[in-house]
């Protein structure tokens, strides 16, 4: 029971020998990883496991990344040597890595740690017509959901979500866009580092497809000079259909984070999101199901523009803002320890009374 | 040699297959840790271990705060049993954890854990002399170097700051209030969680110890209504003379930290520092060594003011902002995976040529 589990952690938090409130947003975390336990003190979330859903998009045809389309196949094989950021921080919290590949635009040889899920090989150019099948998005989110079923069984109890897809921010900036009706033009961001003129094509492309989807948010109305502000004359089409919205303008590895995020959710498994990959994954999942969303933890504050934005639409905070825009997981894997320190504070923290120390609250004569 | 390491890093950080820029503070930690080691990948920083001054405060009298002297004592005993955050969260991260006595004003039994270092029973009450002697404040400042030097030889390789003592945000906000020339009724923040009554009384103290002592700022010109800013005409008397103002407002521990922080900077080993009491005491170490901060990072920020405004004066960017005022290193500790992470990432992330990832630099016509 959810909120038992709360209530048992903030009346444990009065009585721990902590100054009331000094451990912040640390607390809250406890109190969230209570509730999803439905009981306090909450299992420490150890192992972790991070899985990195991979996919390429047909958008990228439309020039909206300098970066080779092969670079998601060869990144791919990079984190399955053990030669990528995410690994080199996997290993730092002791975290295991697995590929989800639902869809790299190239066929890979069997290895340990990749998982073969592929639903399609990339999506198709968003801006020239649905990015893939409503069947084929609902396929990649099942397989992220089984991909969660799967990592807890086998004794994770910590997922921490994962990217790989080059263009992929250009579909999440679209899914934001869609989903928390901001135009294209502010939840566009740099991704892996463009120039002006490339970021200025990117919001067209991404402005194109969503008026081609039935998905553009509506312009501002007259008067209101604030065009960052979400638009409240949005028509919500995003919201009222967000697998119609993923599949439009999606992608592959978005769909099978969503799944994770909702398998997890289910299993009453603690998730850690990503950047703005994730986010918008995030966004199409609370979409599917709004109380999914007590099992998430925001790893972190990506740079781009739309992931702050997705944060604030799913009320989310994130753990950390260290200015990182690498993808793969690895924000979120920074956090893990964090998570962990939450439910082992609740765990191993004495209380005033069983280590002997006065509390402020029982001796209110003293200090004055 | 510094610069040599740092330009390794930064040489580095362009080969790595991460997006140019996309590792955000952490590259930046990397930078610093390669440059302290002179090398680039530097060595990572493990293991670590916080040591958590521990020493009471004369000023307490003065009615500061509601918790009873003799909680520094007791807590120093829940440390030494385990029952602490800082316990609780030195084992998430796998640091170990020594307390260091050198002002507690209670006789403390013999334990493992615990470096008897004892100068002096608490400090004296600063509003009605100095809190202690010159040769006090010497021999704590020693006592840190000595600590750190020990612990190094030890084997440890990262040092986290921690501190415990019953009022020390006060002697803290009055050393920050000279060192940085801001009003005390500015840098005074709520400690453990004080009430209004009880936040204006200890502004009024430290106001009353700093004017005692000559250190009280220059209140702001004429005409120039932003109290909340240094003021320029300050005398920088504590920067002149950095031992005689801790002397004067400061405390055993914040010695402690201090020789702690000169001690790993001239070992070149990075030390993490925690939040509002560290800070008062890099101060000093900064007036006294103006390039020990080199070894310096900045573990979080705490809420209290006075952490925010010493931070900027050293030039400290936190890594974490989890609205934590703990104390004890548990905001520095949390930060103790990032910081390895930073190294690791350095050491581990192969480059573009040797993964056979394409870089987009080396492909100008790719993707558009």
């Amino acid at each position: 029971d959810v909120a038992a589990g709360e209530a048992a952690a903030r009346e444990r938090l009065t009585r721990m020998t902590v100054p009331p409130g000094a451990l912040g947003q640390v607390a809250e975390v406890g109190v969230q990883l209570s509730g999803l336990a439905g009981d306090c003190p909450p299992p420490v979330p150890e192992p972790a496991v991070v899985a990195v859903f991979a996919g390429d998009h047909g958008v990228h045809a439309q020039g909206v990344t300098p970066w080779p389309q092969e670079v998601t196949h060869q990144m791919v094989a990079n984190f399955l040597a053990g030669g990528a950021a995410v690994n080199a921080f996997a290993t730092q919290v002791g975290a295991e890595v697995v590929v989800v590949d639902v869809g790299v635009a190239a066929s890979l040889d069997p290895a340990p740690g990749l998982l073969p899920r592929k639903i399609r090989p990339g999506t198709a150019d968003m801006t020239m017509g649905p990015a893939m099948t409503l069947a084929e998005a609902r396929a990649a989110v099942v397989a992220g959901v089984e991909v969660a079923r799967d990592l807890v069984a086998a004794g994770n109890r910590l997922l921490v979500t994962g990217d790989m897809g080059i263009a992929n921010t250009t579909a999440s900036a679209a899914l934001v866009s869609a989903f928390t009706g901001t135009s294209p033009e502010v939840v566009t961001g740099r991704g892996t580092g463009i120039d002006d003129a490339t970021l200025a094509r990117k919001a067209a492309v991404i402005r194109t497809a969503l008026s081609r989807h039935g998905l553009l948010p509506s312009p501002p109305r007259e008067g209101n000079p604030d065009a960052t502000r979400a638009l409240e004359s949005s028509p919500h089409a995003a919201a009222d259909d967000p697998l119609g919205a993923l599949a439009a303008v999606g992608g592959l590895e978005i769909a099978g984070i969503a799944g994770l995020l909702l398998g997890g959710a289910a299993l009453r498994t603690p998730v850690v999101v990503d950047g703005v990959v994730a986010g918008a994954a995030a966004l199409v999942a609370a979409a599917l199901a709004p109380n999914a969303s007590q099992a998430w933890i925001a790893g972190h504050r990506s740079v781009e523009p739309a992931h702050t934005l997705a944060l604030a639409h799913l009320g989310l905070e994130p753990l950390l803002d260290l200015g990182m825009r690498v993808g793969e997981g690895t924000g979120a894997l920074l956090a893990a320890p964090l998570v962990a320190a939450a439910a082992r504070a609740l765990a191993e923290v004495a209380t005033f009374d069983s280590a002997g120390v006065a509390d402020k609250n029982t001796t209110p004569e003293a200090g004055s």
